[in-house]
């Protein structure tokens, strides 16, 4: 034992657990490459006025902060987008439109440790900035089902509303556009008697059935239509039915209408868009992102955004519930040398099997046959190479399968070409 | 522009950057996996005291540190080590040795900018506890020069020492053991004047000119012959003798002795080496390690180690400085529909080819053929297919080579395979 923890709310991913993420994080940049899109990396910390722009002030609360040697404040970052649309204003606002770019990166929450929520977690996200609103907002949607497809992550549902549609009703209920954040709060959170009060306030109560009408409009593209005479007429509505041809074009798999998405952030600006996996009960939300306005917001000229992160902690513990089979990353060859003769041609083994490009590991306590057998069956090795000094007098080497048992005898100067067409 | 900027002595990595220090990162990966490490991943920040306690007390002033909401006090990791041995301790002691592990991360140190060093860098580490010295020192020192091998940085150096030589001598100039930190750390900084005062002090002037052959002594194994005379004898001379033959036969291409490698830090216990990249000029040095014991200081019962850490900024400017041929990362195939008519057979094809496993882009900005061309070129496109109206009437499209210019035309058909086995 040691007389230090990790700090509460972190995590270490030993071995077995980082495999996991290995597997995922190379997944997702996989995907994200066969898309064009190209990897960025951003500080760890910013200075904290960037997320209070883009967030509110109550970000503050939930944040890392402390103080530069310059005094200024900088904070731990809570999330990318803020920080990937600082970087577009400073340094690629003359970059080749559409900007294409895709982040893997690790953000903070400064909660209590009570709510069981990690207090560093690793975002995968990406953005598209410059491009035609329909067009980015096919890609992104796309780019991410593709990425969870690709994973092997089953079940998985991509809800899609349109921020303008509850926008466009609020308007025509009278409510001032000074209160629609706060309405579309109510809205988010499924808050009936905020909303009621606030629609009463403006003499429209009985407008309070379209908004529930609304947020419970789930289903297929179909749904547009039925629910069309009950909230009005919203070029919202519109907007997706011309996403959801596009989307089929360029076949992504039956994706919903929700809604009741609606995304409590002020500079989201038209489509928005949530993906659940089932499995993973009441945190079921693997994905969040929509359309977007900050580049205005961080005081630069409008251009149009589209972006999603999706959580890839939620997704490793979305295929564990699933039983996702996880590759497992033993070497390839596990060389014992039995007895100190046999040292030395086991080094010069170990170093060929190596540059040739096959993972190899080698016994280095000295144990016994057996014991030695037991460290690669228990750290995944598919094969050993079993060097005794009998063997090696004719040239000669065991190969054994750590699977099956079986095993057979090699001349030394046939074994590279074994494994490397292995 | 912004009106935010990122903090000072903090950087964005934009696509073409990023593309080398993924290039680097995949390599060290790749290399370590060849060895047998395994990857880990630990929290960005840990309890101040992990580091104080290996470090001493006057890291504090070179980190990033703030309060839990539990009140204690937390720090921006300076290095990984510590927070590996404190993994070892609180999860792996019990697994099965030895333990082989390596780490791709973020580091932090709070200098003021004027020193121009990065406050956030990266660094690639590997780490053996629980097996036998020898075969962990070599295991350290082998991946340490296939890692950088492996990516092609040329004219490497690697400077191996051993600590103990220098405490034998202390011990027989008659410095007392209290002292060693000091004596270690000037000769680590070449102070012959702190030193020479410490030897006087008991009475053993005159060995100071022992100590300046010691930190002068750099050459091949056979060097250490040569010097014993001079600096008598010690068993971390012989250690290095066995050390160095181990190497040869794991075939690591000449290695140096430099008894001058004496790392100021205390928990050093044998072999010490770093690896400097001439290129680099005066900041040369792109990794350090060797045995220590850090278990004990953190509480915990003794464990061998070794370990090094090489800087990935400083690969990356040392390939850099070479003219390295970084591989760039452009789509296999830009789509660009021409005309209204194309968009629905293109988005098809994009579909097609991604899930393929083809790389794909598609013109979203509606463009003239030569501006989504030009974008083609920009983005290092390899391919652009041009999908025009009258080539859809005959079922085909034309594949540009964007390197050459080269034009040929293909039925829509074909053009998967044509893709997929390009």
């Amino acid at each position: 034992m040691s007389r230090f923890q990790r700090p509460r709310g972190t995590r270490d991913l030993l071995p077995q657990e980082m495999e996991k993420y290995s597997f995922v994080e190379e997944g997702l940049r996989r995907t994200a490459d066969l898309f064009g899109f190209r990897e960025v990396r951003t500080p760890t910390f910013e200075h904290t006025e960037l997320f209070t722009a883009r967030s509110g002030q109550g970000i503050v609360e939930e944040m890392y902060s402390f103080h530069d040697k310059g005094g200024r404040e900088i904070s731990l970052r809570p999330e990318i987008t803020a920080s990937i649309v600082r970087m577009y204003l400073n340094e690629m606002s003359h970059a080749p439109k559409p900007i294409k770019v895709f982040y893997i990166s690790n953000c903070f929450r400064y909660e209590r440790p009570q709510s069981g929520r990690l207090r560093e977690f690793f975002q995968f996200g990406a953005e598209v900035l410059g491009a035609p609103l329909l067009e980015a907002d096919a890609e992104i949607i796309a780019l991410s089902c593709a990425a969870l497809h690709g994973l092997g992550l089953s079940g998985f549902v991509v809800r899609i509303g349109h921020i303008a549609i509850a926008r466009d009703m609020l308007r025509d209920a009278g409510v001032p556009e000074a209160e629609w954040p706060r309405a579309l709060h109510a809205l988010d959170k499924r808050d009936f008697n905020t909303l009621r009060q606030l629609l009463s306030h403006h003499g429209n109560e009985n407008s309070s059935e379209r908004f529930e009408t609304l947020v419970t409009t789930q289903g297929g593209i179909e749904t547009l239509g039925e629910v069309k005479p009950l909230i009005g007429h919203s070029a919202g509505m519109e907007y997706l039915s011309a996403l959801f041809e596009r989307l089929s074009h360029m076949r992504v798999s039956q994706p919903t209408i929700d809604l009741g998405v609606v995304r409590g952030l002020d500079y989201y600006t038209g489509m928005v868009f949530e993906i659940d996996a089932p499995a993973l009960g009441a945190e079921k939300q693997v994905c969040g992102g929509g359309s977007y306005a900050l580049t205005e917001v961080f005081g630069g000229r409008p251009v149009q955004s589209t972006g999603f992160a999706m959580g890839i902690d939620r997704i490793v513990l979305g295929l564990e519930r699933q039983e996702f089979p996880f590759p497992r990353h033993g070497v390839s060859a596990y060389i014992i040398p039995v007895g100190p003769k046999a040292v030395e041609k086991a080094l010069e083994l170990l170093s060929e099997l190596r540059s040739a490009g096959v993972s190899v590991d080698i016994e280095m306590m000295g144990r016994s046959l057996s014991k030695a057998l037991e460290y690669a069956s228990a750290t995944s090795a598919r094969t050993s190479v079993i060097m005794g000094e009998r063997d090696l007098a004719s040239h000669c080497a065991t190969i054994r399968d750590m699977r099956t048992g079986e095993q057979k005898t090699l001349k030394l100067e046939a074994l590279v070409d074994h494994y490397r067409n292995a």
